[in-house]
């Protein structure tokens, strides 16, 4: 699949950092970006854009808070680099954090809301787009979320906002390719002046696959993270992606390097992916915080107890 | 998904025994026989039927030659169990070992062939039928051999054969869900008098999403692992089909206990899965030995100099 428009996100650090309180150290983050830059991965997103009034910097790393001067040691000195991205959540960013582009080295800020909040996400990305970032609304949780009022903000997103993209978000790991066809082709439909992207979670072995029928219904802004790292499932395999893209400015070879040399042994400390209670809670809608706790107890291995406790098939 | 026609196969013991000569012990098989059939699975394929002339059984565990009287021990006073399925390989069986259907435990033998060896398939499937048995083709690497030579063995099954149903096989993980929508819809559209089925390996992810899709577009017999368990990459994890279809025959609990108490464990013994090695031979529609090979040298970890082998893509 090669289409000239297709741009690649890696989110590993940002969504891998939901695993480890974004602890990433430097020079675990400046390697990955430069590995990322030289196999052509247009945007790295390195975090959260917080309020370290809102979140203790004792108990979160830096990428938790994004500051300019934190990524500029990042990009520093490394050419021809992927563009950066940072992600904001709905009241937990001061807007004045936020410098006007010119003095900054994010390229992008992505505004990740539920459907109930799109006004508000709108109200942030119309100032961001104003300080002269590009931007993108990450609707979140519409596997639960759909019907009318997602219709709405999406026509408030074309009517209002100045967004350059606004993503598909499979927050649950719960859709298969019908749901994404359906909602892909609902999303293009009504924003006929923006570029549609997708983020899958990777619950039930379907981020890949739902990936690609994103791509086959028109979505362009398509997020990975190296060897699927992220919260819980993960996400999409970076790897799987850039070998699906025939696109000829994507070299797969640094991103296997970084898998051999760095995330392998990284899965032996920190877990995610196809683990068995993420894959229930995909299948069953949910969130994945109680397969999460879950696995922090010595009943981590007991699936039917888990599945039954979701559903309420238990005998008693 | 719920459609009566539709079948479900777990070939556990027989793929997960290309991992490990097919040494599962009677135990272990008697337990997953008993937990499928719990499950409500329809199908349960235990090894494949091949001369003792050809294989040695100093080398090879019982499974490897699946002799009605090992069968019989495994499905002995559990009531109301799975039907039992063996596979067969062209040439590698004496067709007089086969006994009628009457005197044996097993109701299906699936036939493996390549495209060239369709005409002896059809022999060996109308052979087994008149037996009293019911048949499958599974035609394997197809993502090679597919053109007009396929087409004809498709038409000379559907006019020679008293095959049941035949099998679309992604022998490599090679395919995605347009591959498996043109081919599915090939398959129905020549085999007008018979069902078609899909077995997928998991290479990239994607056994599971494609088995969907073939569902989407007609497949009604459908294959599938516990845990994912096969050769290299795996299969389509069978919890993950068994959630996702809807027929109310089927409980997923007895699979989740097995996965708890057997297939986790036994994973940290034998290597199956999302593997790199086997993902870039899925992506390059190479059969897997050499990333098996790989598997079992030192350099098991080099991903970027097996990728680069594969495509010629090294420096010197």
């Amino acid at each position: 699949m090669y289409r000239p428009q297709i741009r690649v996100l890696d989110c590993t650090i940002r969504d891998g950092g939901l695993m480890n309180n974004h602890l990433f150290d430097h020079n675990f983050v400046r390697a990955v970006y430069q590995g990322l830059s030289e196999a052509g991965v247009d945007y790295v997103e390195l975090g959260y854009k917080n309020s370290k009034e809102l979140f203790s910097p004792e108990e979160y790393g830096t990428w938790k808070f994004c500051e300019d001067s934190e990524i500029a040691k990042i990009t520093e000195g490394i050419g021809n680099g992927s563009k950066i991205s940072v992600m904001v959540d709905i009241g937990r960013v001061k807007m004045e954090d936020v410098k006007p582009k010119k003095e900054s080295p994010v390229d992008m800020i992505r505004v990740a809301c539920y459907v109930k909040d799109i006004d508000k996400a709108i109200a942030m990305v119309n100032e961001f787009h104003d300080k002269g970032y590009e931007t993108t609304i990450n609707i979140m949780a519409v596997s639960r979320d759909q019907g009318p009022e997602l219709e709405e903000g999406l026509h408030q997103i074309e009517g209002e906002s100045r967004a350059d993209a606004v993503y598909l978000v499979d927050s649950f790991g719960y859709f298969y390719q019908e749901n994404v066809e359906y909602l892909t082709k609902l999303y293009k439909g009504i924003l006929k002046t923006r570029e549609v992207g997708f983020h899958g979670h990777n619950n039930q072995q379907l981020a890949f696959g739902n990936t690609i029928e994103a791509i086959i219904h028109g979505a362009n802004y398509l997020d990975g993270t190296i060897y699927g790292i992220g919260r819980a499932a993960g996400n999409c395999p970076l790897e799987l992606l850039v070998g699906f893209l025939k696109n000829p400015k994507f070299d797969i070879r640094p991103i296997l390097d970084m898998i051999s040399t760095k995330f392998v042994p990284l899965r032996e400390k920190i877990e995610w992916g196809y683990v068995i209670p993420y894959a229930i809670a995909g299948m069953l809608n949910e969130h994945p915080r109680a397969a999460l706790a879950l696995r922090k107890t010595e009943h981590k291995e007991n699936y039917r107890e888990f599945f039954e406790s979701l559903t309420n098939t238990g005998l008693d």
